[in-house]
């Protein structure tokens, strides 16, 4: 029996299969046929996990996926592995399909509702020696799968020697493959062309993070422009040049962030964005199409401080965006509202957070704002292992809303980021925050909160500047 | 030279030393002469950090103070210590007092502006033995100077036997003290008359901690209402009987709680709620007068959820409420705006927290709802030392608005409230709470956050009951 509608999903991650599992939540095989291509041979897995994987806090590659192909064929979805989508046919209503394996043929295959969740991919610039073996980006599981085999060479291969890596970037994943490397015994360069560490943070904050990666025996080059990746006889990565310097490499890393990938969109006349990324509406439509969503790391979504479309690659919102859509074509309704910029990380005892606006984006969404840094202890401080953590805060100028909170601290520091978060979703004030009814228990917080005290501060240069 | 102005502060703790330095940091001695009575030996310490110092994970007494008297006087505040203060006539505007050491004389002193700051007192039911030694309740430095004394006793003379507490009641204070006499080495019993433990948790999360209690060796006996506490031929507890029961003790710790210390407010005729608390305004003045203020353990506060005012004995309440007094003292403006009901608590491992109404305060308070409760991990489900939490969610009928939560869970559980804190602060409703983008990363957060998952859940019902 033919079902009413079909829906036909690009991409076998977390918004994808997302999408699919939430519509076969609400539609039966009978009234909605789903078909999901994945050109890779893994679906639902965890991108962000690789770090841990690679760092050996997690045993296998298996632990990553959240849901494989038979698991999600047992639950009604025609997923098709290793088969690349190669057009979208949007007048037609239909996409070309080609198996990876096989004879490679090609096939149309026509929907009622396409979902594209094609992701991302890591950015790799032209640089001579850049494609060497040895030089690994860590977006997917056969990245992972590559880097791992990169390392278990060099690992049985030298001798007494300590062994070096060198990471191209200090972002996000700059910084955890920093932590994994230094688990795994390696001597660690970090190379950034930015003036400080993590440019998702205020340069006075990223300067706590190279200070504290510094303290973990972790070399951390910024002001550094990479030019080009050396190579051995064997055509292998054996170095990196920047500048002037050559940093001895045994293995090269690659964290540099990751653009949408959305050629096969953009060939198909989809809207983009300035970063790439496809344009969606609150229900996560893409633009000027009825039966057309798109969700996950390919999109760019709505920044709820800045009021503008950013692009912002994390699991988390792909697997709500995948939620969205597949609640919106299960009959159902529900939009993602948008994102405030929330993002944590660690490099080993150290927390990273933020969330809303930095100072340069503040005053390019044409904000004017007052800033202020606190440092405060993360529990009592008579507590033991109460530790101090800087928490920098701006409000807005004559209204005094919250405009961003960024920490940077030992255990217990990143996760407090989350009250901002709640705090700029609302639009709460910085002097409404000062009282805000936090969990207080010395092992858990000083009587002042450390987001407390910075609101404090933060209302006092406020009203401040009213004065003025 | 006399200040233009006297401000007289009754009791040296958090809300009252606290209201006293932000006075003085906005006034000088010329403009503001502050004079603090403390009938004890010690200001500005903290109740809460007690059981740690007593189960050890605090090293001394001197930890607990924030502020010495000596800190005090150097900024310029009259502290009276080992003063008790004995009457206000709120007509002549002064207090009389009396020296606890010395001659014992009395003395009247005129105010502009007078703070009652006077705390709370652990209940302690009129019970047979209950005022034997070896019976302690844990509120003041005093009281846990007393109890190391009688460990410290029970310690040396005790031969090869296991060293038996019995700690009377099961809420914050009685689990904290159960985690400190077990990490002592004693065999914990917990005595309680409600259903389960923490009657602060609707009873099926007081179930889970029950449980959880077991599971660390201690004796949690419920339903059991307390008749006498037996002692020994020198006078000194042995043992305490509920029922038909008797449970031996070489060391008997009252958890019952605590009730407002107003008896001085209330011969003086201000205003007291239902719990005895004194009642104020939004900026802490006692109600009907405009020169009394009040703040701390001694009040009452506006829960913001019911709408209605409670005691709720705080030290992060009492702060804010000190700081409140003393900017308007001080010539500022500062309200107190309520509480929505957050603590947090610990047991050993495990983490207990709330926020927002129970079942049976919705109840109360009028409220209709729909609970869920959800069972998510900490980190991500791959990351070590993921542990499971449950998050129990109460959302309005009709609206979806949340009106409270619930969580017991291991590490990184108790902090998570403040999400659902922020939350109903701004009165998100459920289904907003869904898409908020808190902080990810697998050492952090699975990609759907705990209080996330109870939201979506809560949505689900909220949308399930407008159709029925």
């Amino acid at each position: 029996m033919a079902a009413a509608r079909r829906m036909v999903v690009v991409g076998g991650d977390a918004a994808g299969m997302s999408a699919a599992s939430q519509a076969r939540r609400l539609k039966g095989p009978d009234e909605l046929e789903i078909i999901a291509f994945e050109r890779g041979d893994f679906t639902s897995y965890s991108a962000c996990g690789i770090p841990y994987w690679i760092g050996g806090s997690v045993d296998s590659r298996d632990d990553l996926i959240a849901r494989t192909p038979e698991a999600h064929r047992e639950r009604g979805i025609d997923l098709r592995m290793r088969t690349e989508v190669t057009r979208i046919d949007v007048d037609g209503g239909r996409v070309l399909a080609r198996g990876l394996s096989g004879d490679g043929g090609e096939e149309w295959t026509g929907f009622d509702e396409l979902v594209v969740a094609t992701g991302a991919a890591p950015l790799r610039p032209p640089l001579p020696g850049i494609d060497a073996p040895g030089v690994h980006a860590v977006q997917t599981l056969e990245d992972g799968e590559a880097l791992l085999g990169t390392l278990g060479g060099v690992e049985s291969g030298s001798g007494g020697e300590r062994r070096r890596a060198v990471v191209v970037g200090a972002g996000y994943i700059g910084v955890e493959m920093a932590e994994a490397l230094t688990l795994r015994g390696y001597e660690v360069t970090v190379l950034d062309q930015a003036e400080q560490p993590m440019t998702t943070l205020d340069p006075d904050m990223g300067a706590l993070v190279r200070d504290a990666m510094c303290g973990m025996g972790m070399e951390v080059v910024t002001g550094a422009e990479v030019t080009a990746v050396e190579t051995d006889g064997k055509g292998r990565a054996r170095a990196v040049t920047a500048g002037e310097r050559t940093y001895p490499a045994d293995v090269v890393v690659l964290g540099l962030g990751v653009a949408p990938e959305t050629s096969l969109a953009r060939e198909a006349g989809l809207p983009v964005g300035e970063s790439g990324g496809l344009l969606t509406d609150l229900a996560m439509r893409v633009r000027g199409h009825t039966d057309i969503w798109a969700g996950g790391d390919c999109v760019e979504v709505l920044d709820l401080v800045s009021g503008r479309t950013r692009h912002v690659a994390l699991g988390t919102h792909a697997n709500k965006h995948g939620q969205v859509i597949g609640a919106n074509i299960g009959g159902g309704y529900a939009t993602f509202p948008g994102v405030v910029g929330t993002a944590v990380s660690k490099v080993c005892d150290l927390e990273i957070a933020r969330t809303g606006v930095l100072e340069s984006q503040a005053r390019e969404a044409g904000l004017q704002f007052v800033t202020v840094t606190a440092d405060a202890t993360g529990r009592a401080g008579y507590f033991p292992g109460a530790e101090s953590m800087r928490v920098k805060m701006l409000a807005e100028r004559g209204t005094g809303r919250l405009l961003g909170t960024q920490i940077v601290g030992r255990t217990g520091a990143g996760k407090r980021v989350d009250v901002a978060a709640v705090a700029l979703t609302a639009g709460l004030t910085v002097e409404q925050m000062i009282y805000l009814d936090l969990g207080y228990a010395p092992p858990f917080s000083p009587v002042w909160d450390p987001v407390l005290v910075a609101a404090r501060k933060a209302a006092a240069a406020v009203r401040q500047e009213r004065r003025e």
